[in-house]
């Protein structure tokens, strides 16, 4: 087995671009698995990407190959990456795609700049093909991280969404709203306090167990499948709901706090 | 080799949930080969899922895994299924997405419960990753069926369309529309009277032998590759011309019968 | 390793006709590796698919197999073809999708007539599963492509969009709007003069090295990553700005030229 690489792009599935990656890594490397994370990735949008990643990179194999290529700078300055976190490897632009990895102990990041794992011509427009794809390919056949180029010791990271204490509990806001409607935020299980009850648009939800403990049409708040709390309407929308965004403020406030006479 | 794990969902491609299930049945069975049937399932319609399967089942080598995770109950109470038909083997709630499955002979069921082929977290809104996807994964592997819990009886069974048989010939229904408007019908090939007519609408129209046989703007009927009665307008779309959605009525006369001075 | 084949079609990923292809093929080539270039090409669009092969193909392994269906002459009478071009091969309809590996030289084209290579059954709807699949298949299992049957001498070949010298420069139109709303031209970086500026729609735009070296909101010509001349509206999209679609005219003319007093 040589490995496993997956793929997120804003590139969507409509033009060839996704495809003729792959054709480039099974070129280059002809038995790695190939895994796509998403290719819907709202253009440019880095932040959207990082998240991605967050929720899916904990779910796959020690030594897994992470491709990102949402890259509004491609052509530019920007410095291409190598990143390694334990036996895990990133490859992409340096642009922040990588804040999650880089939030986290024990990284180390390589500019990528070696001639030999390229395409022998680079355009000035689809670097994913010829500098990130290659790259993803000799990463995943074992080549190590420093061959890439110097060391960064500055990699680009995005102010991260967390959340923030507050006297009646926490609060965040919105950071997705996922294809169900589902409003994703910045908070975590962790930092819920007993008894929470959701604020969002000047409503009121309780924190269920699972989307199906509540009846149709109700507002709920539940952590969800990456441990952050989401806000759902059972069986509906919760963004056509509320009419709230990627943005929006959300608190969390204790219930038994709130209404001590409950 | 060690198998083919189909995966069909109403998760969509935007965000990364079908990749990290696939993730998740990598890290158990390095070597299974994925194959997408479509997560574009409409938002748990398990009768469309379970019409995707019936079409794709039967063109899968025996000894297939079918992975299907349209999962409205979702931390409710609904059981999780492995079923066993032949070499195949089906993994998904028990919410009728097997139903053309369990309308056959031979199959047993078993109640997806032991601990020891789920992840070790299980969350309370993602079995499609915690439970399913590992499920399926051990079943590409060759665990066996009965390892994964008791035997299940009466496992969910959906009212299944079929035809009617009419004093004119046979009546049913469209159960599904497909990206090119086609009406995809309850009746089958072995349903057609002699010399059919469809009737849809209001509007009358042949049966022909393919798409391309009629002139552009056509109505025509035609036994689709699933071998169901579809009605398509040549060069463009039913559902728009007619006007027409799921479970509008379908009628076949014999215009033999219908119009002797033929 | 048993080979690549890539898939190219209109049948969407909503219903489950590509994953059906392949299990098709992972039947009687079971170690094959596959690859999707795209399956949202328009309805019936020969052309569109004919340029996504000919962008993706020159990045894939000497030796892939490239199946292509967008087939809207499907039960009539149109032949199906399998070319093979140096090392790579290609099968799908005769109705141009080929286009741009016949206009290169040392093709040989045959029909696609023999039973051995198709299902037993073949429907009137869908050659994709029951013809093209399984040719597919054969070919990556290494089956000469002679075996399919009669060489074909003349395979359609469609109108291929070029560039024209005008007594300015060169003149062509906009052959295809990516996902970004990028227009991709007929013009080719060869055939641009010195100091390019483009016109279209009534603008004039300097060509640019990359997407990112121009302001936002800008107008620019670039060379794409297939070679080819695009018009590009920075971080926005042209095809909106400008108001225009696939056919439009855009014409270079030497910017040297044009302004001598420049």
């Amino acid at each position: 087995v040589a490995g496993i690489v997956t793929l997120t792009t804003d590139f969507g599935v409509r033009d060839p671009w996704v495809g003729t990656m792959k054709g480039v890594i099974l070129g280059i490397n002809p038995l790695v698995r190939l895994v796509d994370l998403t290719h819907e990735v709202e253009r440019h949008e880095v932040l959207e990407a990082a998240l991605a990643l967050e929720a899916a990179v904990p779910f796959f194999p020690h030594g897994t190959v992470h491709l990102v290529v949402v890259d509004p700078g491609v052509g530019g300055e920007r410095r291409g990456l190598v990143i390694a976190a334990g036996r895990d490897r990133f490859v992409g632009p340096d642009n922040g795609l990588f804040t999650p990895v880089l939030l986290g102990d024990g990284w180390e990041a390589f500019e990528l700049s070696a001639p030999q794992y390229r395409l022998p011509a680079v355009s000035a427009t689809f670097h994913g093909r010829d500098v990130f794809a290659p790259a993803a390919a000799h990463l995943a056949l074992g080549v190590e991280p420093e061959r890439f180029g110097c060391p960064v010791r500055d990699p680009v990271c995005l102010p991260w969404p967390a959340a923030r204490r507050t006297p009646a509990g926490v609060a965040g806001e919105v950071i997705h709203v996922d294809r169900f409607g589902n409003l994703i935020t910045s908070i975590r299980a962790g930092d819920l306090p007993l008894d929470p009850v959701v604020q969002v648009a000047g409503r009121s939800a309780p924190v269920a167990h699972a989307y199906g403990s509540a009846a149709a049409g109700q507002l709920i708040g539940l952590v969800g499948s990456s441990g952050r709390l989401e806000v759902a309407v059972t069986e509906g929308s919760a963004a056509l709901v509320l009419g709230v965004d990627r943005g929006a403020p959300v608190a969390v406030s204790s219930g038994s706090r709130s209404s001590p006479k409950k």
